[in-house]
């Protein structure tokens, strides 16, 4: 059986009218902000700012870059594991987050950032930051369906995803008011049971049919690897990016980079563990090494202490790999869910223990430790807080872990829902993990190799030649 | 047909006579600046400066180090992209770059950093900036040249394409006292100018020759996506490097990050568009997702909006990859310029639009948008221009385009004239787009395949057995 | 014959062992600096500290980032050059790293930061740069093995490597009060020397036996030149990171950047002039042209004049290159030294040139050329060393090389022996360079390609089908 994967109509509809779109809404709603405008120099003297280094953009630029790296060269590149669907792993990612963080800017402008005065979005380097985190969530959403789904099927995800992230995050950070710099909940947990939902629904009974090109080929593999170390040596800069000044984004990178080293050796080690040989599996150590710094991701502004950091990244390498070993095949062969990427490995498991974290290092935070002044910054209790405690903050951060966890959920549902349309241009299940179907492929260099001699790639390689 | 490609006299003593000059000049000329003298601490005092990060340094070294990225990653793994060319690509791109950097720092400051009282260039990070941008142009230029020049003619083409620019750039900028803060018409319309009269010039009537070799294989369209991405991502960091402390570097991250992103949706629209089932196209992927960072070179800095940027996005995508479908092939059959890499459609059109907005930018520009200061503070209307008007500067724009051009067109003549003599070790026809001509290229594994296998690879496999 | 390579207990064991030594370690010993814990908002006011971008972070934060992508990605992927040993080049680089990182953090911390009041480490952005350097000296002295020993062998390398560094760090910059920024003694010298120790005392004799995997590919080459770039665009923050604010790191990233960009003209001279066509070897550019860097590391922050910079960058491009032709097949004949990445072309002798620099550059300094206080500022000449004057420093220099050579090669001959122990599963010679030793190896698409067809890889490629 095969199925229309003609996208010569839908895609480039789908572009234009939503970039169309997009200058439209920008045209009406966004506008530089007081430090991105003309207009700073005089404010800089009104307001007697000494230096133009108290601009934002010099506290948050360098971490910006980073965070962008890891966004679509990280993500990107990790997803290029596939020995044939390099080009879909790194493109698409490329379009939908290039499609996302313009949506974003808008969705998380109107929740966040709208001006009473004016009704427009007034933008700056936090809301690049915070437009390339939104895109985060849909990412690890795509890492689900990796090979499954038409570049259509992903803008539609985007442009859901992005908006339910926005909802989620207003109700999470600015109602109840909870501390969640790295986004373990915001962005990971939501993210992912998103993805696994609409895995879910698309569940392709047949996909068996491509196992051939389920795996990956040598290089491909090391590709992959390039993507995982720019996720692993920037992720202190995404737990800290939008950090407090100072001390808080100081602690935050340490953390993180303490979680992370921890996450490597127990990777490492179940990996080992687990084979007869004990030789190592590139899936693992792509994948689990990241555990870390998704665990770390709510705590990172916290006193959580140096080697508490050490026993988040130790817990989540393990359950990490341990996911891969054992719950993926798990929900695969029972619960019909198909993650081509793991995702449930390295971002639901550890975005959730990356919630609960949090917020068992909130409750048992202490003016002893924190400082009067410390507890009150870190964790804003000012205005309508001012009131909580630490131990009632622990309970709202458990709250919003079960938020993210609900968006995701039902989000992945209705958009699953949607996606199951036959409409999209999505391959059939023979037809998966190839880039042959939306990508004009080169013909290799021993595709001068009579085609007999590689039986189940013909189809593959010969396909440009018609 | 084949040519004398031995390059075992004339590369070295290149390399060694030029490296040896620029010792000597820099010897004579060139000094640390105030701000990387030891002498600093003193000034720091003296000058009451309140702390250290009033040193340039601080200000510049994190956008600095993406455009070094952007220059020896971001533009060598871009030209890896040929199956037979990915170490001419990556290695002679880095060759020129090293050597175009030191004698781009000697010209730039003959022609801006010259100290009168002492006839020394005095050097900060702003000149290693500076001296990056002047390299580019050059590598611009080497993209249209692809696989069919010899390093050694590559060293003569960066040696002219250097000087060229820095004059070119005093005119612009000094002389006409235009804005150009990511070198729309400074870099990209110059580098791209230059390389297309050269590759004019040096036409290769036979290069069909070599058509096994022109495309691309699977990996080494991925290798070529590393260069896009860090590229891409950077290149708010290209736009805004040396643009005005605080809100001018803001506004030009922001207006080339929207540019950006706008760019690749209207790139994959006409790339999926031009194939009858709608499959993607590498070329474009890789190429003109970039369109929208070059067309926002000049007006990065400008107050142009957020939704401004984004049309310029739409725009420079869309023309970019028409670019590669039409032009490019009729430049090739009809106008006789193999260009390569297609620096036509991502560097010349994308540059000359992107002086064209600027200039039109500038000329409607007004107090009432930028403010009183911020006017003269973004325009520097001061001193010799204190009595501009937007509208008289966006002439100026205009006329820094033209100047661009036409020391593109001129200097790529001249330098082409040059480059056609036979004493430079030069591939014939039918050896392009190989890198046996010119490195020691190891066997590959699959070499022990009889070589009658393979019947068009066996003079490039096994020319090392011999 | 086989040997025993089998690590399903060893490796898993020592991963688990030293991470939960970690966490204990860092329990007792290890807080947060006074700029990473809450407190700094107390400490801001009390201090009257203007803005929080005078905390450390700020003025080091790119720069560790830069370092740290050159620990992961420049070490990880300069060292998958070989055909079948990519996995281990990049992943057991990733795994000593992560480990190294950690037990550096206590060395380095009961050394140089331990607080007598609570003996406590504090922790700060600059501690996790100065692992990261303390680190780099092992991933050097695993150049020197890769592809022949077990990643067991490698972690009890790192241990000993970080232990050994530590101290002689301490003697260097602490006792002998010598300045070396960017580590030509304390990183390169002693992580050299202590690599080619070891290789030495592991000789295989019978290495030849892997012959045909020694070598690389076409695209395992390409994947190198990611790790060349990367380390060769940010050593300018390698020898920058912990310079002294201001004007030290500045100078030291114009100096790096110069010395740079000459070695790697140079080097491409050379290896044209040693091929009988001028062919460029792969080999030399991915290495020697880093040589400028290394050598660069003691004086980058020293008044050495931008020229000077360019004659270091020179002489080290030349010197590391001719090691490359005539220095390593010396060695692996006549001193029985096996040096798979010619660490002692890219790290030994650059280091030593770079020290000997260093000591001459310290010894003429005068006040006329640094002014007074830049002459006590950049030599810290100040309690102890408060009667110093240049010329003594310079004999300290010289001293300090001397302690780094001397700890590289007893270090190595310690930890030499304890590796040779037949417990630790390295392969057997005829087993090295070869992925499929420690990892799983996905079956390659050509393996449909009956075995036979490739005589000396059969064993390779078909063990996993095994």
């Amino acid at each position: 059986m095969t199925k229309n994967t003609n996208i010569r109509i839908s895609l480039p509809a789908v572009c234009f009218v939503w970039q169309i779109a997009m200058i439209i809404l920008f045209g009406v709603f966004i506008r530089y902000n007081e430090e991105s405008d003309t207009h700073w120099i005089e404010l800089k003297r009104r307001k007697n700012i000494s230096t133009h280094l108290e601009n934002d953009f010099y506290y948050r630029y360098p971490s910006f870059q980073d965070v962008h790296v890891m966004i679509f060269v990280g993500f990107g590149f990790l997803m290029t594991f596939l020995k044939r669907y390099s080009f879909g792993g790194v493109g698409f990612n490329f379009l939908i987050a290039a499609f996302g963080i313009q949506w974003a800017l808008l969705m998380q402008g109107w929740f966040h950032h709208l001006d009473s005065d004016d009704w427009k979005i007034k933008i700056g380097i936090e809301n690049l930051i915070n437009a390339d985190f939104c895109v985060a969530g849909c990412l690890i959403a795509y890492g689900a369906c990796l090979g499954k789904v038409s570049p259509v099927q992903l803008m539609v995800l985007t442009l859901f995803g992005v908006t339910l992230f926005a909802v989620e995050e207003y109700i999470i950070l600015e109602l109840l008011h909870v501390k969640d710099a790295g986004g373990s909940m915001v962005i990971h947990t939501f993210g992912a049971y998103y993805g696994l939902t609409i895995s879910w629904i698309l569940y392709r009974p047949l996909l068996s049919q491509t196992k051939h090109l389920q795996g990956s080929v040598y290089h491909s593999d090391v590709f992959a690897m390039i993507g995982t170390l720019f996720l692993w040596m920037f992720w202190p800069s995404f737990n800290s990016a939008i950090a407090d000044h100072g001390d808080g984004q100081h602690r935050a990178v340490i953390n993180t980079y303490l979680a992370l080293a921890s996450s490597v050796l127990t990777t490492f080690a179940i990996s080992s563990l687990s084979q007869k040989h004990g030789k190592l599996d590139m899936v693992h150590i792509q994948n689990a090494t990241l555990a870390g710094g998704v665990a770390m991701g709510t705590a990172s502004e916290f006193m959580i202490t140096p080697y508490g950091s050490l026993i988040v990244g130790f817990c989540s390498g393990i359950v990490s790999t341990l996911g891969y070993l054992f719950l993926t095949p798990f929900m695969e062969k029972t619960l019909k869910i198909q993650d081509t990427c793991g995702i449930h490995n390295l971002h639901a498991m550890p975005g959730v223990i990356g919630g609960i974290v949090g917020a068992i290092t909130a409750a048992s935070a202490s003016e002893s430790v924190y400082g009067k002044e410390g507890l009150i910054n870190t964790f804003d209790f000012k205005d309508a807080t001012a009131n909580r405690t630490a131990s009632t903050q622990g309970g709202y951060q458990a709250a919003g872990l079960c938020v993210a966890l609900a968006f995701g959920l039902a989000g992945g549902a209705l958009v699953g829902g949607i996606l199951k349309l036959p409409i999209w241009g999505d391959p059939a299940d023979g037809n998966c993990f190839d880039d042959e179907v939306y990508w004009e492929v080169p013909e290799d260099e021993d595709d001068d190799i009579p085609a007999s001699r590689h039986p189940d790639m013909n189809h593959v390689r010969n396909m440009a030649d018609v």
